[in-house]
């Protein structure tokens, strides 16, 4: 088997199967935009403005080439060379009982290879019942494959989603993985699920809350907490710097900061 | 006498006479929070929100104690002690036609002292003339000192100001320096005209600009590049990263941030 292939080739379906689901949520149509990165591949961004969603966006690359060396010493393995695919989504619904919510999923390969990923949710007005389900959609999907996971990848979440300027989280967590290199075909099953699990999950919070009413004050509310989101994935988030530092496109790189923002 | 004093005690006086010009141009007041530093000194924020100025921030901060080693390895000197004190000002107006600005002016001491500061414009439409008369107070104020400084501070600014992910500059520039150590009394009188020379010419180009008449298009486009700012300020600029390595006030580093914003 062609293991980037077949990847790349899930990540693909799982992103097409998202923007059904989404848009049957909405009355917006996704857009799509091909890149091309000069040092070699490129990907697709889709992209909703809708009314459930404010901007809801996927992004799936395909990336390869020489890593600058500086960058390329902070990862596993010996050389330069580096071959990356990966599916990024990040949804800003634009009633602020709707939370935001983030799901990555990515397969890396330079002498070594590993998958990581991860999928987090960030209410504005945390509602309980949210919560709960995407953590027990996330936790079965990890317990399916290894009951270690679940408790390292949920700490390793809330250790990584932490703003240390505010000594605030980002949201209620979710889980968080990172060089997972113990059987390719384990692994790359693993990662299926948890894809599977938010496909399941966050299309029925938001359907539970697109609907509810709010007041201007709640929505002022949203767009000032939306602002720790921009700091957060600006000054700390790694697959930001991994992409302005491979010179990735910055459309895609940014499509996950919010659409409307306010700092008081 | 007192060189930390007296330094202060210009910053505070330029900072009174900052806020009393523009409240002149506004129907708003500015509003002060003061703030104290665990580890030493403290500062004093003052914003207005006003019709003119959507947001308008001036910080004079005096912070002092020591630095983490990794941090302080990077600034002159061989002690981790430090005293820094400065004022920083950003102006984000109402009217699209108005440009955003930004000066500041420092002091900082380890075992050696140095001014650095510098005033820049950032305009969404520019005016010739307004560029014109930005660069001509600020050359003014160099030439008074020193023939060398504005080509030199100028060159800088354009080097510093730079988004590299966007292969932009965040406007049209204006001056920045730092390291200023040569004569503690010409550093000083340097520091002092530039200070003055921004007092006098970013209310002229706010007062020309503030009532001219925009667009709904025009507005979004405003809102649209202020993203920029954002994304200058919190990945690249030194300022906010030396706020947040020294533990700053939050609020008081993250006051020049636009007040909306838009990525779309």
């Amino acid at each position: 088997m062609d293991q980037r292939k077949e990847v790349e080739s899930f990540f693909h379906n799982l992103r097409d199967r998202i923007l059904t689901s989404l848009e049957e949520l909405d009355e917006g149509k996704f857009h799509q935009t091909h890149w091309k990165r000069e040092e070699g591949g490129g990907g697709v961004m889709s992209l909703m403005e809708g009314k459930t969603f404010e901007k809801v966006g996927v992004n799936c690359s395909t990336v390869f080439g020489k890593l600058d060396p500086a960058f390329s010493s902070q990862l596993p393995g010996n050389t330069t060379e580096f071959f990356a695919t990966g599916i990024s989504f990040v949804a800003h619904p634009y009633n602020p009982m709707g939370p935001t919510s983030h799901m990555n999923l990515r397969y890396l390969e330079t002498d070594q290879w590993w998958f990581g990923g991860g999928a987090d949710l960030t209410p504005f007005f945390p509602f309980e019942e949210d919560t709960q389900s995407f953590h027990r959609e996330l936790k079965s999907a990890c317990d399916q494959n290894n009951p270690e996971y679940y408790p390292k990848f949920k700490k390793w979440c809330d250790e990584y989603f932490y703003l240390p300027h505010r000594k605030e989280p980002r949201g209620v967590g979710g889980i968080f993985f990172d060089y997972l290199q113990n059987d390719v075909q384990k692994d790359f099953q693993f990662v299926k699920t948890v894809g599977e699990a938010f496909l399941k999950v966050y299309p029925q919070i938001i359907k539970r809350r697109k609907d509810l009413s709010f007041t201007p004050e709640q929505k002022e509310h949203q767009l000032y907490r939306r602002g720790r989101y921009v700091e957060f994935n600006l000054i700390y988030d790694r697959g930001t710097q991994f992409g302005l530092k491979t010179g990735g496109n910055v459309e895609a790189i940014f499509m996950s900061l919010p659409p409307t923002v306010k700092w008081k």
